[in-house]
């Protein structure tokens, strides 16, 4: 397997140069005081917020961060490798609306982010929970972080994301695992959640999110370290002046969080795109930003950390032409150039702000089928089918042959969803659209959900806790 | 740019083995007896139909394939490279149903026919015109290879497929290039015209078929050796097992080409993919395709020939959002695989069996899109944009440098459908869905089509040609 690849490795390089001379020279503002008394105790020149860093500096606490990690799952059997030529799926993440055949768009509510989590949980293709599947708008923002672990938790037995709203929640969450998973083992030595702080596109960071990284890497428990460029808005109209943005910004945050807690595992994690032009606002179904999910992946293969990508984010309103073929692209850039965690995999629709039942689940087929891809293919003397190509000889069939049968479930990709009918019979069953199909599908997973297994005496204290706060 | 390999080199090399035992052991059938003379006469082992082939002879006459060549369109401006790193977009081929929103679902028509070069012609994504851009069912079976190529040399200057339907059709299509290109240059030294001729597969060629390829290769026109393998029913349901059936086929018609008139240009080229293992029929939305898409790139540089692969093909009836991943799937699986001569790039639907007038126009933007990712990224001092970083710096924005506004343009793909518009003004502009504005798009080309000049004395002469077949 080779990556799709966009840079050169020199021009890899100018961009490296280039990020080294904005950290070192325009600086990067961190808008937060304790941070900024980390940052100068680790080397960094700091004048006001501005932070600049020395190239040795930078180079120092790069060489201090893991290649890649396992993150634990409350079951075993979820755990995960983050990094090496791992794709992680994780479902959309922070949208405020939601909208399902039946009751159409509506703002989330902690139903919808219940049911989301037992869709995540009964996928074959997603591996682990986003943080906010959609936003639970009926619960106090105070208690949405621990509400929304809790679902996580009960409701689930995968891998999940951490709160990353603030350091409370960051707190909330870290509190809600140690009652979890904190007695048998120190959370140090094996990381059960991973969060996303963002930064604050060109060049900040601020008191939030600063804090949001202070309380995860204190606790020893992964981030990715996040930069979302909207090119010609945000950073350069050029994709390298943008991605030096970028890199710059991700720099500085690695950088920080291995200060505060020496091999903290990160991700190169990046959502950026570019503006369209006409409205000057984010467009997620350009394809600059696949170009963005490969240089992702470049860069941060050159740095050796794991890399975030996007999956099938889209600008369009509904599941339609457009939505399956800006999603695809974007799942298929981080396929195809090694993206690690593949954040959004499924169910966004209308550049982030809502989440789709019915595209939920049609994502979920398309997860399944890159899946397929990346798997490759077996060479063997059994694959390479010599004896049944002369059995058949020129002329002849293979539909009836054992070696077919004996290989025809695992070699090619069984679609759930996906219509291969001819015409003529499609039309005759009813000509039924891919959506209602999606729709039925995501009503019997839910009817046929069965809660994982959860010790009593834990959801005790998780719901005690709960009302403390 | 480095292309997406799902092949190792020494998978690679295991596959070139075993397609050489097939040609040596099994052998091809080839059911014309000229065919048979002549590859006797090249070293072959013929036995009745079937044809053996010594491992020495197919080495030999692969190194007389050239590595790249040159198509010369009408318009030397619409001339094209076929091979290298070029990616060229030739719309669906070979459909006998069309559609479109107005008139629905219906038989094509020599009128369908011509619209559909007209589109082809005024798009700036499509490099050239296939053959049957869908299926003239109006017109009887004798004139059809000649009036459709009449339409391609009438209505663009863009170069485009001869007939491989029969030896006739190759004949009348040579017959009227030389009408009009023949006179001043040999046509061998400026090949005019690009044909596909298929194997029969498992493991044969028809007596049609060589007969095309004899009269194209004697032109010396370059010729697409195409092979559509059916993993499960036609070929080994193992990848490995379908690709060495697919080379041996395409390898025994390059050496049967070569040995019909050395330097012969030749396309290594696939339409494989798997059956849907529930019905036994072709599915081309499977991922199983797409990997075809692949692996066929990766065997044609081992060859150092020229690759042939697929564009946007679905299983899907309609132009809904199956169609928009399965299609984007395959094009950008051509894309990032690295494929040269991408066919089927626009307009099909159900499995190649139709072509819509849409999704003709959707798929040209996805063509669009596919083209500004492989176009990469341009790494300069100026692209890298320290300057404008500096000044926007931490917390500033970049919408109203002139930085931005000289390169948004040249930067960033402008799309022509696709919307990005926020929920409340997509809604309030009345929700209009992609197969709408698509619809509205090919009757504005049609309507705004102008024909490009052509000399009428050729005009007679082609005429004239027509009405003694």
């Amino acid at each position: 397997m080779q990556n799709f690849e966009l840079l050169t490795q020199s021009q890899i390089e100018q961009i490296h140069e280039a990020t080294l001379e904005v950290m070192e020279q325009i600086g990067i503002d961190f808008k937060y005081k304790k941070a900024l008394e980390i940052l100068s105790k680790g080397g960094a020149n700091v004048d006001g917020f501005r932070v600049r860093f020395p190239r040795k500096m930078v180079e120092a606490q790069l060489r201090k961060v893991p290649s890649e990690f396992t993150l634990y799952a409350r079951n075993p059997e979820h755990n995960l490798i983050i990094g090496g030529d791992q794709h992680i799926h994780v479902p959309a993440n922070c949208a405020p609306f939601v909208t399902d055949l039946d009751k159409g768009r509506r703002y989330g509510t902690f139903d919808d982010f219940e049911n989301l989590v037992k869709l995540t949980h009964a996928s074959q293709n997603l591996n682990m929970l986003s943080n906010i599947l959609v936003e639970p708008n009926d619960v106090s923002h105070e208690l949405r972080p621990a509400k929304t672990i809790y679902a996580c938790l009960r409701l689930s037995d995968k891998c999940f994301m951490g709160s990353a709203i603030d350091p409370d929640g960051a707190r909330h969450t870290l509190q809600m695992i140690s009652i979890v998973f904190g007695e048998k083992e120190p959370l140090t030595q094996k990381p059960r959640v991973i969060a996303i702080p963002c930064s604050l596109t060109p060049l900040c960071y601020d008191e939030n999110m600063l804090g949001v990284m202070i309380e995860y890497a204190k606790a020893g428990q992964p981030q990715l370290i996040n930069s979302l460029t909207i090119g010609g808005a945000t950073a350069p109209a050029t994709l390298a002046g943008a991605l030096v943005v970028q890199n710059a910004e991700i720099l500085a945050g690695i950088v920080f969080a291995e200060l505060v807690r020496e091999g903290t595992p990160v991700v190169y994690a990046m959502g950026s795109s570019c503006a369209d032009m006409r409205s000057g606002t984010l467009s997620v179904g350009a394809p600059e930003m696949s170009i963005h999910n490969v240089m992702a992946a470049q860069m941060a293969r050159f740095y050796k950390i794991p890399s975030r990508g996007v999956g099938t984010l889209t600008d369009s309103k509904t599941t339609d032409m457009q939505a399956g073929y800006e999603s695809m692209m974007n799942l298929m850039a981080a396929h195809n150039g090694g993206v690690n965690f593949i954040l959004h995999a499924t169910g966004s629709l209308e550049t982030i702000n809502c989440v789709s039942y019915e595209k939920f689940i049609i994502d979920d087929e398309m997860v399944g089928m890159m899946n397929r891809i990346s798997r490759g293919v077996q060479v063997t003397q059994d694959s390479l089918a010599l004896e049944v190509i002369a059995e058949a000889g020129p002329g002849g069939q293979f539909l009836d042959k054992m070696h077919t049968f004996e290989h025809c479930r695992n070699e090619f990709f069984l679609p759930r969803l996906s219509d291969r009918k001819p015409y003529e019979s499609w039309e005759k069953a009813g000509a039924i659209s891919i959506q209602q199909i999606a729709n039925q599908k995501w009503k019997d997973i839910l009817e046929q959900y069965q809660p994982p297994d959860f010790p009593e005496s834990v959801d005790k204290d998780l719901k005690k806790y709960m009302t403390e706060i």
